[in-house]
């Protein structure tokens, strides 16, 4: 794992471009290539807020490698046969800070994530905030850490793609 | 109040984070916090856009200065027992300028603010836009004049926690 | 065509601003002033993300040119008597990047586009994403190829207003 270095200002326009990626690559259904947004070590979590607020940890889906989301993403390929629409993503400016750790940074953002029927009729899916890990390999920026904490946990019918 | 120098790209990245905290803020709950995001002489207003596009002054909620703001903010602690939800904001990519009085920069930003009950609900609760004055102060940036444009002035329950 | 410079910087916060600029003068029903942001030679496409996906390139509206654009705005100023409306655009950060073509930018971002009535209700009415391509003319960076990707194609009322 070799860390070419990055500029902050660098790290800001690619950590707005990843933020941004993440969103469309999934809204495209381009969805192997959403998973080379990932570092192969990294974590996704999806929490609802009642629990974070509650310091309660079961998260409504979690992978702790690379290799369990490339899973879920086979999987989704194979099995979604069902519930066919639209997502898009709206995210809103990032907010980005370095930690104490060189090549690692925080972004966090809130999103509306809307999904919009075959026929062309959209809704309101899901509300939240991403609170992620960046981090520098070998000249990019990879997501290390993906937590979503999802408002609206009641989820009227599939968390099927991811958010 | 002393004035420590911001460079004009640093005041685009505070700016930036201003507008994100003052989203997240609200959201999380941290209304004490999100008080220390305003200067001690700032005005916060929330006008209808109907009014607004007939020079009609009066505004649907108005602060002429912070300890009117903690007021609210005090009441709506004490008060609020009704209308329990999650709030979330999503703003868009917001537009800084700065102004011909040094450390005084304008802010704009449109915004949607999304309601979620406590059983996870969500739906569209305001839209709007942000026309803001910032200004630095001993080298942090803080809101002098919040002004909300609402579209959406018919509101369905209470304007509880701030927009 | 004079073209003075623009640093990469430069053409990241015009850009940006230009992404809000576009969404504001449609919102503030400011169309005379959201034709500046167009070069003459500009292009404007609305297509359905169904034809896009499947490679038909039949758009829901089309201008070939800066005069086609202002006569469609004519012809909203004289004619548009029915669904009286606000818009309201949240667009996502956009991804700015440069092309092999000197002052030739892409950018690309997702938006929500809100209706409230005149009596201040709001509700989702397109979701979708726009792939522009910008060109610095003269010190300012102007829209030179404007496509609109619809997600909710399935237009309620009346694409009257632009997206």
């Amino acid at each position: 794992m070799t860390s070419l270095a990055m500029t902050p200002a660098e790290v800001r326009v690619a950590a707005q471009e990843l933020m941004d990626d993440y969103g469309e690559r999934i809204d495209s259904n381009r969805l192997e290539e959403w998973l080379d947004l990932f570092a192969e070590d990294c974590s996704y979590r999806i929490m609802s807020r009642e629990n974070v607020e509650q310091n309660l940890p079961v998260p409504l889906m979690m992978c702790t490698s690379k290799n369990q989301l490339r899973d879920r993403i086979v999987a989704l390929r194979r099995a979604n046969e069902y519930n066919l629409h639209y997502d898009r993503h709206v995210i809103g400016a990032p907010r980005i800070r370095p930690t104490d750790t060189a090549d690692l940074w925080t972004v966090e953002a809130s999103y509306a994530v809307f999904q919009t029927t075959l026929e062309g009729q959209p809704r309101l899916f899901s509300v939240g905030r991403y609170t992620d890990k960046l981090r520098v390999e070998g000249g990019t920026l990879l997501i290390c850490e993906k937590l979503v904490v999802v408002d609206s946990f009641s989820i009227p019918t599939l968390l099927a793609t991811p958010l």
